[in-house]
């Protein structure tokens, strides 16, 4: 006893100290009323000063769980008892105490279930943004910045809605997007993730029935199953929606939201064409179908062509909400995004928002908010255009190269997505191409039913370097060469 | 046209002049293919230097909308034509399409509905921290610490279950409380609010009702009433839960969970006696009933004795899971808390969080684990509990004086509840008092009947000056005084 101390450098050695006793008390090796060695005794068995010992039992005198006698020493309060003594170890099976919901969750649940990179691998899995680019001195300035101006603001509670710069930065921004707002409102959220998870909450369910592309983002898959909507998903053709089949299914049955992401479409990386925006408005609004925009990705463009969200081409329509990101061009560690929608949506979401989380972290929103407007935004996204659209060329040109016999989609974003012909089965090939070290998505991880998209893959090559671009496509090349 | 450009300082000028050139296309002002003034003319028109009319122009090029022609000039693109020319103005009625989820949410939301304080009143509503305390230094200390060390791992996305280090050092400070671990695991949230929610989501429906305090924290009773829970109020005694009667409800019906709040209850201050809590454990045990425990306020002790959340006393036994919180004693502009639960449980709330919201913000969780392990927390608690100590016995003793015929509870925390002679209604108090500047929170508020609570308030005193303290308990006295 005590000569087993162990110290670490993260803590003062004093709370280690009395963190050390307090355990030996509650585990019992120390009993109530108990004297404990004096400060000189403890101090040698310990090997550290004694006026550390002295501070430790000060802390523990603080709260309660020793107390001194003059002239006699220090002893083991009796608070502690109850807590040894009475310990029942109840048992309850979890598993059969958990809603479906939940059970749910957890069979949806990707990163638990899907085909994960291993360590050293090439993976093609992901479409974070590359941590390389991360311009870590601006974002510290933004962070003095903000905090010198008002770090107790930001640290105390905030409201619901948002931080009310940030707010304000990005009603402008959107504004910039051509956006009308009059009659619309804005949230702030924990991301996109958090975002769409409330719009889900808040819709009446009538039919019980979204319309959303197919295939598409899997998260959405996962949360608009979870919100039990019952899924029709549109067919995509180079251009976009097959507006054909979208016309029908509007035609044939009621429908409660469509999900739907123009630009850079997550995994095929298309861009809805000007023309099938229009008319994908119009049907929506003949059918009184809600959108939720996911605008993820829209930044992210590499030829010189302008995209705007479709909430640009709402004028004072009110049938669109959008959902704001700039996890794929920032930094996703901040948890932060925003919904664009009808004033009176947005009134409802915000009080499901204060019931849920309270607000977003004001730390994350105002840093944000310093960071962009101290103009770091633009230069930080021309940087990153630049360097994604190499890796983008880069993969695009080795693809072409290593595999000529696939069709490749994506004009933009952090990933491209790749239709083998039908006889390749990708999670066949994934398993081959594993054993290489390459890992990638197989691409029926967005459809909607099984046995779809079975030949296809998403390939984010965002984190991937140049060199490791070419070497994981061309061992793709080869794997899918010897398989055919 | 272009001379009332309005420059604002908190954005670079050229992204200004880009803005305003865009917005004017978006809206009309500039047309497809119109040619845009000369660099040399905008740069008078818009009294700014020519070479940031070039930049925004080239900015402009870049987003295409605007093309050169060689040695013409300018000229708006023809990309945004759609976007003018298709607005369909679609009108939806949000309020028809809500769920009875998000009228609920709005409809039990205190922050649209209740009694908030104005600007320059006393208000005794708060019981958030008082920011003066924050120790800014230090905070921007760990920051920049952390940043130096992992800057672009915290900026990049993390993981549901939490950012590690945090994980490890709130383990160990539970351990530190007398938790026993072995079969029990942690996942990170955003606060309190968001874990409650989630164990509400991920808790299996079969009696559809939920045991609690009577009075308790207003919030809990919105998110059970959301998650449609029938609620089942259990008197509190001056040391907590009456037993008889919570024995009598668990023998006359089952129960799905109890929420309980042992340490310094919202609203009442009440700490819960150790036999009490043995009782209770074993209570629970017996019929089977989860305890969800609110640990928010237990470092906010003010007297000698040491108290240790419900969890301590739980042995190896699963069937309590604690929802912890450092907001009242910290910083909860951070939206960080935890939960600890049976291992199974965890897991299953680990994938709803990942659905709901992916993970809480790395930078927060980080920042927190930083100001911790620096060994900030000990030093701050301190100055902390010295600092809400001398108002909680100021505050305690402008009541006995100014309102000697109440009772007031509370051991510990940043408030007290007073009860207040039965003819005392505290909302026509509130109402007199307002008029001379002064505000509290009827303690009607916190429970589950109307008609209950009726002559009590709760008094919230961190964030309100000594003097403060003293005019405004004084103002309600008299205010009493007068109505009785």
């Amino acid at each position: 006893m005590y000569s087993d101390l162990q110290l670490t450098e993260d803590r003062p050695v004093y709370i280690q100290v009395k963190d050390y006793l307090k355990r030996l008390m509650l585990k019992g090796g120390l009993q109530p009323n108990q004297k404990l060695p004096s400060t000189r005794e403890l101090s040698t068995l310990m090997k550290v000063s004694r006026s550390t010992i002295l501070l430790a039992y000060a802390e523990l005198e603080e709260e309660g769980l020793i107390y001194a006698l003059k002239g006699k020493g220090n002893y083991v309060s009796t608070l502690i008892e109850t807590q040894q003594t009475n310990a029942i170890h109840w048992q309850l099976d979890w598993t059969a105490e958990v809603s479906d919901y939940a059970i749910q969750a957890e069979q949806y649940d990707l990163m638990k279930h899907g085909s994960g990179a291993e360590r050293g691998e090439i993976s093609f899995t992901s479409i974070a943004p590359d941590e390389k680019l991360f311009d870590l001195q601006n974002v510290k300035r933004a962070f003095l910045d903000r905090m010198s101006l008002e770090g107790e603001v930001l640290l105390n509670y905030g409201y619901a809605q948002g931080y009310r710069p940030l707010m304000n930065y990005l009603l402008h921004y959107m504004e910039n997007k051509g956006v009308d707002l009059a009659g619309k409102d804005i949230l702030i959220t924990n991301g996109f993730t958090e975002g769409f998870d409330l719009v889900l909450g808040a819709l009446r369910k009538k039919s019980g029935k979204a319309l959303c592309e197919n295939p598409t983002h899997h998260t959405a898959i996962k949360n608009l199953k979870l919100h039990q909507f019952q899924l029709t998903g549109i067919h995509m053709e180079p251009d976009g929606l097959d507006l054909k089949q979208l016309e029908q299914e509007l035609a044939g049955s009621a429908y409660d939201l469509a999900y739907l992401v123009p630009s850079y479409h997550n995994p095929t990386g298309i861009v809805t064409s000007p023309a099938k925006r229009t008319e994908i408005i119009r049907l929506m609004n003949e059918y009184r179908v809600p959108i939720i925009e996911d605008g993820f990705n829209e930044e992210l463009r590499y030829s010189g062509s302008h995209v705007s969200p479709l909430i640009s081409s709402m004028g004072k329509g009110n049938g669109l909400v959008y959902l704001g990101s700039f996890s794929k061009v920032l930094f996703p560690g901040l948890r932060v995004g925003w919904i664009i929608a009808d004033v009176a949506l947005i009134d409802y979401l915000e009080s499901m928002k204060r019931a849920r989380s309270i607000h977003t972290s004001t730390l994350d929103q105002s840093l944000l908010y310093q960071y962009l407007s101290n103009g770091n935004f633009e230069k930080y996204l021309k940087r990153a255009r630049t360097e994604y659209k190499r890796k983008y060329e880069l993969a695009v040109h080795c693809l072409k190269r290593h595999l000529p016999m696939c069709q490749i989609s994506g004009a933009g974003g952090l990933h491209l997505f790749v239709q083998f012909p039908p006889e390749v089965r990708t999670r066949e090939l994934l398993t081959a191409c594993k054993v290489k070290g390459v890992t990638f998505t197989p691409g029926d991880t967005f459809y909607l039913e099984p046995g779809q998209g079975l030949h296809t893959m998403r390939l984010g090559f965002s984190r991937v370097s140049d060199e490791n671009i070419r070497k994981g496509i061309r061992i793709i090349g080869e794997t899918v060469a010897s398989m055919m």
